[in-house]
């Protein structure tokens, strides 16, 4: 099933996405949705992030070949931990707001997970079964402000609307073989395989399950590939993720 | 007004504290409390975190002797920002589970903030119109991990039961000539003030605010002074700052 948050104009609903068609829903995102009448062409949706996340723990330098032109010698024998605040996300078409247009800012395209079950020391093996579904995530960076004094990511990575979520969440989805890129004003950029992850999808749950209790409603990004690159305001910046679509977010400076 | 959070048997409310006696309290901790009739002792009550945090953005290095005892030869120019997963929340009273009891984990006493406005692009003057008001925390930090590969500090701070908050939260006191300290097993170990804080609370929270916007009932967590240290299973860890009180926390391994 593909879900997808929207407005109605007085409010926000969740609907069903089948083809190019958006469905009204009933329900729960997380208890359980029933489809009902059709609202219209998905096209003519103003489709909102599909969810506000309980806390979005993000993964680092999970595919090789990013992790080598980040310019780390050493791939990372456990996985790289940091977070993104709520508060910086967005919905598909809302604009990314550059705070330092003159910094390098950069996209990276990621495959993020939807927590649907409390996980608390999960194995590998059952990882999968805590998972609601997957969404599509930009971990908007600010180069400048990332390797600063304290070396802490949040603050590059954490201005408001440096977070777009969207454009569903598809709950059918295998996520160890989906093709992941990006495209910038419509050129490709971003152009690889989840299958490279250094990290599976059930390795990052059962680790981070092992730290922290993980959420109904929380959100993982998983990493992204090599070839990322910077933004500049007027700029159109598109993720894709097989299996979940494009998330398409204009840029221009706050 | 000092606002407590307690189990009532059966579920969680919020009280109002006057010198030790617990009042009930009707309405909503943000929207306003009205004091109702006396619950009894507030040592016979069973006292929770009093909020569940939004998000909890911290400061790293926010004392000049902390930086200094933590190998910073030059003091940071700006704050150095980090977070903590509200998932790692506990009360006064709850036990820190030490995930890696082997690992040096070290207790770091702090001021709290507890945001009551939606705040975003503050200016340092209008600052401490946005806060509601002020509680206690244990930043703990599991130092062997901390500082290793990636340099995210997350993980060593983002266990579960690794950000005690409380007791209270009062919401009449100025943040910036407080005594903070913290007791190991009774025994005094930091001992500092508020007032020796590099960035203070209305530079923070403008700081912030630039970078992300911090909703109601986000906390800050405003950074340690000098002389942290570990902790052991069995130890009791107390952090006190002055007009909020005492966050007792009994230590075990996980």
């Amino acid at each position: 099933m593909k879900i997808a948050r929207y407005s109605t104009g007085s409010g926000a609903a969740y609907g069903i996405v089948e083809g190019d068609t958006l469905f009204a829903a009933s329900g729960d995102l997380l208890g359980g949705l029933t489809k009902g009448a059709e609202v219209g062409k998905v096209a003519d949706a103003k489709l909102l992030a599909p969810l506000d996340p309980g806390k979005i723990v993000c993964i680092g330098l999970n595919y090789a070949l990013h992790a080598k032109e980040s310019g780390v010698t050493e791939l990372p024998k456990e996985p790289v931990v940091f977070m993104k605040p709520p508060s910086a996300v967005i919905g598909p078409g809302e604009t990314i707001e550059l705070a330092n247009p003159e910094n390098q800012t950069d996209y990276e395209a990621e495959l993020a997970i939807v927590i649907g079950k409390k996980a608390k020391d999960v194995e590998p093996g059952d990882a999968l079964g805590y998972i609601f579904g997957y969404t599509a995530a930009n971990d908007v960076s600010d180069r400048n402000l990332q390797f600063g004094p304290g070396g802490q990511w949040i603050r590059a990575k954490g201005f408001d609307t440096y977070c777009p979520l969207g454009p569903v969440i598809a709950t059918d989805i295998e996520p160890g073989n989906l093709k992941i890129g990006s495209k910038l004003n419509g050129e490709q950029r971003q152009n690889s395989n989840t299958n490279d992850l250094i990290f599976d999808v059930p390795t990052l749950i059962s680790f981070l399950s092992k730290i922290m209790t993980l959420n109904p409603g929380d959100v993982v990004l998983t990493g992204t590939p090599e070839k990322v690159g910077g933004m500049k305001p007027g700029d159109v910046i598109e993720v894709e993720v097989e299996g979940i679509g494009s998330l398409t977010n204009p840029v221009a400076a706050r």
